[in-house]
């Protein structure tokens, strides 16, 4: 009896983490819309993910940003130390940045703009430090050229920090 | 067999729902700085938290945030109709705005500033719209007289979005 006990929490353990990383991950990626080069693709559940930090962009984008990681990813961060393993996904939103009409001094997301994606996979994109990039604008990816651009920002500016620019908001 | 294994899939499934609720909720709440007026506590986990909105407070606070949900906030939110039930908890997290040292055009978190937290309770806080307020700096309660202007400003500005600022970022 006692065994069969151990034996079915073990189940439950299994089952219950199952649940958790389906929900977290959610029902699986948009494969039909992969970004060119990388083939980065939206992964499904993100909008539900940790976030990271916020930020803003000043014009012209002028944009009010998110960055939230998945589970590989918040666990990298909270350990301190780049560079990120493989699996990590980081997904950064973007809004065009609004007026409150409620609070003066206050700035809100207006519409959605991009959703940008990078995945660490470092056999996969060893050529890109590890790093598969994808950008979206209302869920597609953006051409091959603004692909181009991703990594030689990334490389040039934050090359120390496994090529991610945010860091976890304290 | 067939009966022993839907009972093992039900048993399953509470623990896997424990287990994501345990994950979301924490370990349970800081009942030592409760704050003052309202006995509202930091809600233990609420880092992991899924993200409602960012936003920019300008001068003279000058400060980034982001708002983050409880599930029972998520699931009001996506239902879109205030207003909130009870059980929702919404805790908004600021940060000194600081310049990226990497990238010119953003703006980033600096030093961590104030936890702010919302508790809806229709009973208990029937007084102020059936919300409990709690602002608290390095995790303790400011003082009462702070705490008496939060409801005062949210029942001004917000009493139709059933006195929330924050709206969803799409």
């Amino acid at each position: 009896m006692r065994r069969f006990g151990i034996a079915l929490a073990g189940l439950a353990a299994i089952l219950a983490a199952e649940a958790c990383a389906t929900r977290e991950a959610g029902a699986g990626s948009d494969t039909t819309n992969a970004s060119p080069i990388y083939g980065v693709t939206i992964p499904a559940g993100y909008r539900g993910w940790e976030l990271i930090a916020p930020a803003l962009e000043a014009d012209p984008l002028n944009e009010l940003r998110a960055v939230v990681g998945n589970s590989v990813a918040i666990e990298a961060y909270r350990a301190g130390t780049p560079p990120f393993p493989d699996g990590t996904v980081l997904v950064k939103l973007a809004w065009r940045r609004a007026q409150s009409p409620e609070f003066e001094p206050a700035s809100v997301p207006g519409a959605a703009t991009t959703v940008q994606v990078m995945v660490k996979d470092s056999k996969k994109y060893a050529a890109t430090g590890g790093w598969g990039f994808g950008r979206f604008v209302d869920g597609k990816p953006v051409d091959e050229a603004q692909h181009q651009t991703c990594f030689a920002c990334h490389e040039a500016r934050v090359r120390r920090h496994d090529y991610v620019f945010t860091r976890l908001a304290p």
